[in-house]
């Protein structure tokens, strides 16, 4: 058994931030065993034998990151374009590359960068949305299951006039996709249903792709209400449908291992839709600013009693796969969305609900409660190792005398990147990146 | 001379970026003294003797980044305590902090580590409020100036029942320390005449600092229209004012030299008053959020003919002191302003529109255009080396083949950092941090 001994940060609910120090969590064939205080430690000792990791003080334990919508095969072009109309980037970038992922070689160049740089920014579980390409989507697979991530692969379907792919080919193909993937028997692999657009997919895929998932037992990874004007035109295209929850609806595939991107665009009728349904909503912070979709009202969800909030970087639509950044742009968002209402009786979010989205949030939205998201026992040992101090030389931020172990941790979360995280553990396995 | 050989990007206008491969940039004296093509090397070599520090390819030069508003003295408590109330913080944090500046010791610690960081973030030229202790405000420009920074640092004056200031004591004060800056005679450093805010400042003293800066040709800098709250208590206690700029105005305190922070919240007719007078205005859009003040509309202060806008990061409203993070918030809030109007006949800023902010406006906001800003001839030479490719041995963002050079340099934009700022000069002379 492998004992960590440090200061632990974590949420057990939505709202609060537990600050543990001195702690010992005790891993053991990459589960949580115990998490007790420090002076337990001897007593401890007699009942099992494990050596022990001591962080120093400049350090902290805290659960691994959770991304739960991100486009590897987008991840080349990401940090650029974002003057462009969302249509002209599209045209210029998005199909031209994603084209490309007929070709195994690009897409193994690209999503290995892309797994890596997730890696490095602290996100240990990510759902990934690849490409239609069947080939290069297992080799996705291949890449994250030797990078050790734990992850979701959709691989995407479309069928709509342009793509040129047929309904049932779409169909047949993720149904390969599903069973090849389960003969991987990863453990921390899971394969999804991912639809892109409710507007780029026929009703009739929809249907069918909605009966896979339930005959096979697999989420379902799609986006909603991203664009105001994508709702508009999905409604005039559809004119039997009362919204764009519905169209899914209809084909079945709103359950509780659904989650959706985005949702800024929802009317109350849809709200009302996702909660009913336990569907999971993914927060795409930086996205929505860098596209000029619009700003999430997490707060209004959170009353309306959609729970399962999740973090996503939705690269390229978002500039970075780091989900600090989207923890930090989902507290600018929630403030926007204050002024908007300006100011009057509204709680924009605090640092503790967006680490319990990216986290815990990520987890339940994934279907991933039971196993990961905060250091409970039982749970598996997905956690990362923060150095406050200097881990490289150069500290990243800097500390002063009389900061708490409550002001280290929060200037990691304002200020802290990539050099902070000094180690990366999924299911109590060290992660080399 | 010293001759540095690369591409070059900078802005010779507000809304365009221009990228110029292979270019030479001659430097004696720490003034520019040619902006040439790289192929005009050999015949430049035959007028001037220099020195070529050839650019490898990953890198490029830009101007030195200007953050034209920093309070140094809350550099130790950046990154904690957002989801604080504004009154909360200013109870816990700063109002305790700022005390403590009355000893000169605490004030050197905090100061070292606030210039220092700064320049690690590629600031070349800061904006300093101090605090009312003219001691330790001292210290501070003897700090900078062995760190080599170009700044601007303001006394901060206040005088309302609370502060237990006189207004003769405060006045008296300001002279003595623009004096004694004068008397340092670093042609980097020049003092600034800084009310706080019009509420911590009687009429009388506003007149009397008015007077003073007209008196020694100083620059004013102070606070406008940061919180709604603030802007209706301020008039509550003076009904003879029209807005808030009134009551500076009424001080002859708003003229060319004059730079103000925020102005979220200001009327038409305070909007035309700054135009009028050519008062600069200081956007810190990481502040803004972060302390709920509001989202400033940078473009329609642009259409009504405010044209000498900067970025400032606001430290510690703001919690971070990087001027590229104040460029992408600065995007962020633009689209936010755009959704705002539901995004209807609304052009959010641009990235070269806030690289534009980030160095050109921030020099014209200091009344320092003349001499930095960009690279044109006759300019000093106050620049950045960026390294997009490993400088520390791990890139901190990915590359691919067919990435053009306008393609490296958003990327460094958008997910830049400290590290990739391989060298920073000011008036020619390289910094060491
Ligand atoms: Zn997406
Ligand atoms: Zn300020």
């Amino acid at each position: 058994m492998d004992v960590y001994r440090g200061t632990v940060v974590h949420c057990l609910r939505p709202q609060e931030m537990e600050l543990l120090p001195d702690h010992l969590i005790g891993v053991e064939n990459g589960q949580i065993k115990f998490v007790e205080p420090g002076e337990r430690l001897e007593e401890l000792k007699e009942q099992h034998s494990f050596t022990v990791h001591t962080l120093p003080n400049s350090q902290f334990l805290m659960p691994g990151l959770v991304d739960a919508h991100n486009h590897p095969s987008q991840y080349s072009y990401t940090g650029t374009g974002y003057d462009l109309s969302i249509q002209q980037r599209l045209e210029m970038f998005k199909i031209p590359t994603e084209a490309k992922f007929a070709d195994i070689e690009t897409a193994r160049t690209i999503y290995q960068k892309a797994v890596r740089r997730s890696l490095l920014n602290g996100t240990t579980t990510a759902s990934y949305l690849a490409t239609v390409h069947l080939d290069s989507t297992m080799e996705l697979c291949r890449i994250c299951a030797d990078a050790g991530q734990r992850v979701h692969v959709g691989k995407v379907n479309m069928d709509h006039e342009q793509t040129k792919n047929s309904t049932q080919h779409s169909v047949e193909e993720t149904r390969k996709f599903i069973k090849s993937v389960r003969e991987m028997k990863n453990p921390l692999m899971e394969p999804a249903v991912a639809p892109r657009f409710a507007s780029t997919c026929s009703q009739p895929l929809l249907k069918a792709l909605g009966d896979l998932a339930s005959e096979l037992a697999v989420p379902i990874h799609s986006h909603l209400g991203q664009q105001r004007e994508e709702v508009t035109r999905l409604l005039q295209d559809n004119p039997s449908s009362r919204n764009p929850a519905h169209l899914f609806e209809m084909a079945g595939m709103l359950n509780s291992r659904t989650y959706m991107a985005h949702c800024v665009y929802t009317t109350e009728q849809e709200v009302e839709l996702l909660r009913e349904r336990q569907v999971g909503v993914v927060h795409c912070p930086n996205s929505n600013f860098s596209l000029r979709s619009g700003c999430l009202d997490v707060r209004g969800l959170l009353h309306c009693g959609v729970t399962k909030i999740a973090l996503g970087t939705d690269v390229s639509g978002g500039y970075t796969s780091s989900i600090l950044d989207a923890m930090r742009c989902a507290l600018h968002t929630s403030k926007a969305v204050c002024f908007k209402n300006d100011g009057q009786h509204y709680d924009p979010l605090t640092l503790p609900e967006v680490l319990y989205m990216a986290t815990m949030g990520g987890a339940s939205v994934l279907g991933l409660d039971a196993k990961i998201g905060n250091f409970q026992v039982g749970k598996e040992f997905d956690a990362l190792i923060i150095d406050t101090a200097a881990p490289c030389g150069n500290p990243v931020f800097d500390l002063f005398e009389n900061d708490t172990n409550k002001d280290k941790v929060s200037k990691f979360f304002y200020l802290g990147d990539d050099r902070n995280i000094v180690s990366r553990f999924v299911a109590g396995k060290k992660i080399i990146v």
